[in-house]
């Protein structure tokens, strides 16, 4: 039987203008919705996993939308608490070639983000569950959200659940050093770490040496430093750093290392043009997830999460709507598309 | 010269599933702006005169695109404040038939909910004005802004210019006990009263004879009632009293009456199958402003102003596109329509 | 054999706003191609007949748009001639209720407006016809186009085809005075007329006696003195009128009257909610052509013209996509719709 | 808790053209799922029953939409098989006025038309169930699937299950006497039977006194004289009988009457403006199933049904996203809408 | 004057979702139709060509719609038969980067899969005709398909037309052996035979030496191998091959080569980025077409074909809504795309 | 104090079909507005300078529409003369790859084309302004156009009032060699002349030496020769040059100078996915404008010019909605895109 994952964060209704119009020019909006975490456990149920998502959701039409929505892919909703004064919304702009898309958050006063501890009843959600999710967006939605998700880990841990956190750090919610020191007490409870290149760098001071003469640099060595001295600080068991390299705003080279104390496997280069990158963060960290999850090896983990997120760039939406054969189907290198390796 | 007029609220951004659908059924949304005291200022200027719309916005791509409506239809935007959080959202769902259009607000923490006192100059904003309105929406935003309204109708009042409410009760911003206390105060200041039969029941406990018999009956006698009751109460120069039947969800009657302390005149009643019923009321107001603010008599002003508020029936979206010579058609019995005299 | 009906005007392409937006909301346009002649044609073809549109047309891609959807709809374009400078375009904005539909032109320049007599050969358009059919619109297009017509309908009546005419006054076009010498003219050619209750006054001042006192006023005494009144002067085989009363913008009374000299046929009064009226009276039109050309009686041919102009005002767009069948059924009762007797 | 309803059909992918646009005019298609028994699962979960729904569904793209969105509105989804070689497909043509809907059917070789009496198993779909809900189009759909209907509601009776049948006769299917005789060998195991006027007569012969003069009659003895009839003849419990008035294709009237052996409850009459009428039937079956399972009275139960069935002809889709709290509304007359009592 | 072609086939509904959505997302479907053949036929009447379409069609609004869009493009139509049960339909997600295109069928049972060989009239639709083209996907499609295109590659032989074969093989049709054999059957009647590199080699078993060791090798010699050996196999007259490197799913490369006996000449090999890629082979089978039919020499044919597929790249739907004078323009460089030559 | 610049010209209604449709395929056309000077004005206005734009426009919705666009972006647009026949229209068929995108040009009879000199009294115009900018498709306008712009440079020149050109020289309004010659005679009174390479040799027979050899040749020298040639021969003050190399329909190479008599400076050569092509050297010259107006350096200016002409291509419409804020960024190279140095 299929491991349970729970995933815990803030799902948004995402508005986003049709083609490359701009906010300012635009007359209707396409309605997704979408959160890191929710992002998750889609990408898992999809892969025919058993996952949970946890929040809250206020109760009118957009909570019921977010949490249809979740339902309609499969997603265990059980334990979505229903209400609270409204759903956060992002306004998100397609950019293209030289210019960059841009998001805008209205997510101030979420059902979410003014929950409480006594919202959520962990050892009802984590009955049955084998793995915990969570990434650094949860803690930093203020309120309570620091100490409720530090409860879900304690508890997790307690139960012997493996945890996963994507570092995920947004400088419009909080600033490095709160966000490393928050970050930092409770890696503390985390197995598997997720972060890329730069909040290394930016939350936990850890830089590959070279970095500072070329930020485009990679190579094995410099993947192992960060990686050994994550793994060292925080006590993890396994590290997966991402890296992306833009050309431009609809081309990227994208890809993945994962360590586990004594070797390094890096994935794949993938050379990507992007239908929409929102979420393919997410899509690795659920690849990873699966991997792991299903006890598959270090280098088609690292590999398959790759591919997932490669895919994801391709996908209208935060929800990565991929099934397994997809993916393998592009590992083994039969997508057609363009891999850089 | 036309006479400048000012209108202070709050405009909102509105999303409105297309055609029929509900909320949980639409994956995309059209989009545009709307609020009581934007939509008034918006049918002044469409009919010509000089309407400058006051409120606060934030420096965003969402207020940008309220002020950029408001200065495309003309209205002059330069004693908007750039400020605060966000911009408040409205979603809309259409009904039909048996089934009510709903509105879902979201509308808390908005810029204009926050603003205070030291945002507003009014001397600099009344410079060179002749007419100020508000709706009792406006100091039901909570926070400052009745204290705002109130300065403003001083300052108003002050400098000789004449000031209209229209008394627009909502349930969702304030109860009627606190509504009619609020109001009342403000109403001190306030020349032009324009209220609907029920409001006049609940906020002032003002009720025609009759009335409770069969809250359907409508006559002269009871219309002046009402209005002397409330011209007395609040020391007003006239009353306006708007009155709407439902046949269906898309099938109203809508008819006016404007009471000057002498004579009571009464629009045609008209028979309307609805597009888009959100600002109907406004438009009324604005048609009452215009034939008011244009030495109009009193059977052409209300006849203008229920003709207004008969076709923005048929426009989509909250602003009234509509301009002096179709109200006049319509008014002439040259639009074709369905009139119920 | 099915008889060859030829039909010679205009045709624009039509740009209309989506659901009941107004031109200056507008943010894009639904693209359909109309004009009378080419409606008749297109109910025609659609009916089994073998119909050819003349007209001129711009080689450009809407020039071929425009003879393409002709050629969709099974209609014979081999005599189109192909140059001149632009194709006419025509914006509808949809009414309802209270608020009529507006149209605006911008034909002028167009092809066809700037043909020349050179341009038709009709001995060669009119081999193997038995039917030529041309509206008042053609003769008030300007330049050539009177005396293009003139022309077509002598050589139509040389060839012993049968000619009709709907005389569509458009006071945007012409005055009722030069209209009214100019298709009197024509009329001595044309042994079909189609005209309605109003323009046979305006043009030809030719009135039901009652109707100065009543103007909604109709029997078959009425119908009867314009009908004959209309076949003396010109000395025509058979008279249609046609007739509408304006319940809102989108819902009418239309009924139409038949008279051959001997005897006269009224249609049942269709009651009907209106989707898209432009083109209806080209349906009748069409629909009596079908009838006398189908040799069916006087009250089949009325009634069958009377049916295809009801459900015309069901279908979007300019030209009539309904079938013989779907009109025998409305003809018999079985539509399930509102037709008052 | 909650009884669990079981229902048991064919759900199509829906086409339908924007607007009133016919087919042969489309360009684009929205794309729903919808069938009657499935209509009737969303309701119940709508209503926060537990509903689910059995059906085959091809392992494709269009099968998985299919269950997803049963899945999204919060029906159990887990007794679906997958297998088969298509999903049926209909195409919608909105009509309006004189112009009526047509409905095209693709649905040949579906999945579940294909099915045998293998692919369900009964007793595990039956576990904890209280109701079985059919209608007379599964038995039609050919192949085993009338053996299969006959093996569910033998398992049903089994296990003293309530079974209810709406009769839903499409002559598209099956011939009337086909049909009469194979539902009356159903009937014998159902409990509670939906019929509409009609289908009692064209399928069972059972006509009211007094109908053959006057097809629109309807009268309390009438509706008794059906009711008893029905129920003798198959030993139900209680009968449904439903009324549709068409004043046009887009203005209908609507009611329905309950028997329960003693006592017969007429619903009010709805007259109803027209969004999209499919499923409405359904609908009225699904508000008669919520009364019955939950014990209401018998007029409550009707009026419930008829007020779920007047809501569905205002939502678009086959599905009716309507709440209880919104059904009880209208029932209590706070809709707004136009009722014909 | 011009030729007149015959082709022969399957049309289908083509329903795809708008941009990059995939099935499972999409709540709307663009509407076209399309097929190998019917491709053709439209490319050469855009080309200024006579060509008639021969399949069979159900009486419905689809095989409405599909008539009507093959007359619009100016191709006869009047060979088509019209009867059975249903239009084939095909679903076709777009793919980008790295995520290919996905094509769902749904045409098992259509009107021409099921027809017979008295339902075409060979004699009749030969007559006047000059070219017979047909592809692998005719006789690919069961039932008599493949005794009537045998059929009328004799009745075209008999009357000395010039046919030409594009082998198209499709795996989800027949398997490569029944393909290589009942194809071969077929090709004894073909004088020009267009297939793909790889085909050549599944089929028939005929691959360029060197192959084996690089299967993206391609030279002048290796060209000349297969097609020499494929024109001495089945005593052809000329051969078309082409060829395909994927980049990514929209970033291609394509050419050709055409060999008559004597000469081989190779066409640019052109860059291409996709907006639609179905049809591209139609494309080019038109593009050689018109060249040989029209005694273009050999150099300018295999250039015309391959431009004509180039731009097909950049058309939406199956159609190749191109004329010659662009076409033209592309071979002389005058596009300002990218050709690597 | 922002400087006021006065911009002179035609806007019009611009049509695009959705994403790469042809115009023959569309069904619905997208509507924005735009001309040459207009979306230099509006650019002037995003970046919060004081711009006013000059010209006629119909009194219709479309005239209303053109106007109330330009407003919405902050451009004054009191000046504009509101009379005439009609609002020009273009038609924008957007290409990709391989095809060029097609504009068909609908402008004739324009009420600006038909505009006389008394329509326009630039005493008053120009009261306040410091910067008068056209581009060579005004005076190729016909009809009094050139007399017009003549008396606008003199009447500007003699207010020193700073002039500015776009040569924008286009053939389907007028040939090289009138065109040559009536741009020279304007750029007697003009300070700031902005030209392609091309047009520079077209029309006044100025060519880089080198350049017969290799059209796609550049370097200092080059560029510093012919902006010298240019200066001298027409005594202008500063000189600017733009260069465009066409990878595909929608990849692109683009760069500028800009010469003072002193020095030449060299913009980076921007590697440009194409959105949206059009206004993009409308973009390049608001850019030098804005950059000159406010005393800038020579660098500075042609970077930020260089800068907005790239963001333009992706931007959607005419009109560069983008901010100064997102201009710094790109020449930052904070932009993330594809900078060829």
């Amino acid at each position: 039987m299929s491991l349970k994952v729970v995933t815990f964060g803030e799902i948004m209704l995402r508005l986003t203008p049709p083609g490359y119009e701009r906010l300012v020019q635009a007359r209707n909006l396409d309605m997704t919705y979408g959160g890191a975490e929710a992002n998750v456990a889609v990408s898992l149920a999809r892969f025919g996993m058993e996952a949970s998502y946890v929040t809250k959701l206020p109760k009118n039409p957009l909570g019921d939308g977010a949490l249809e929505e979740l339902r309609r892919c499969g997603v265990d909703t059980n334990f979505i608490v229903r209400d609270g004064d409204r759903l956060g919304v992002y306004y998100m702009e397609r950019g293209a070639s030289l210019r960059g898309s841009e998001v805008l958050y209205d997510r101030a006063g979420s059902a979410i983000a003014n929950a409480t501890l006594s919202d959520f009843d962990w050892d009802e959600i984590f009955a049955g569950a084998g793995w915990f999710h969570f990434t650094g967006i949860t803690p930093a939605l203020g309120g309570e959200l620091f100490n409720i998700t530090l409860e879900a880990c304690k508890s997790a841990k307690a139960r012997d659940i493996t945890v996963s956190c994507d570092v995920n750090f947004r400088t419009k919610l909080w600033d490095a050093k709160t966000a490393g020191e928050s970050l930092g007490k409770l890696l503390e409870y985390v197995d598997i770490c997720i972060v890329n290149e730069e909040h290394a760098g930016e939350l936990f001071g850890i830089y590959a040496p070279g970095k500072e003469k070329d930020r485009d640099a990679f190579n094995r060595d410099m993947a192992l430093y960060v990686s050994k001295a994550l793994k060292d600080r925080f006590d993890l068991d396994k590290v997966a750093i991402t890296y992306r390299r833009t050309i431009s705003a609809n081309e990227n080279l994208w890809w993945a290392t994962l360590y586990d104390g004594e070797d390094i496997c890096i994935s794949p280069k993938y050379h990507i043009e992007i239908i929409d990158r929102v979420g393919s963060g997410d899509a690795f960290a659920a690849g990873l997830i699966y991997g792991l999850a299903n006890k598959k090896d270090l280098q088609f983990t690292v590999d398959f999460g790759a591919a997932c997120c490669a895919l994801k760039h391709t996908i209208e939406g935060d929800f990565n709507h991929v099934y397994f054969d997809e993916v393998k189907k592009l590992m083994e290198g039969k997508g057609g598309g363009r891999v850089s390796r």
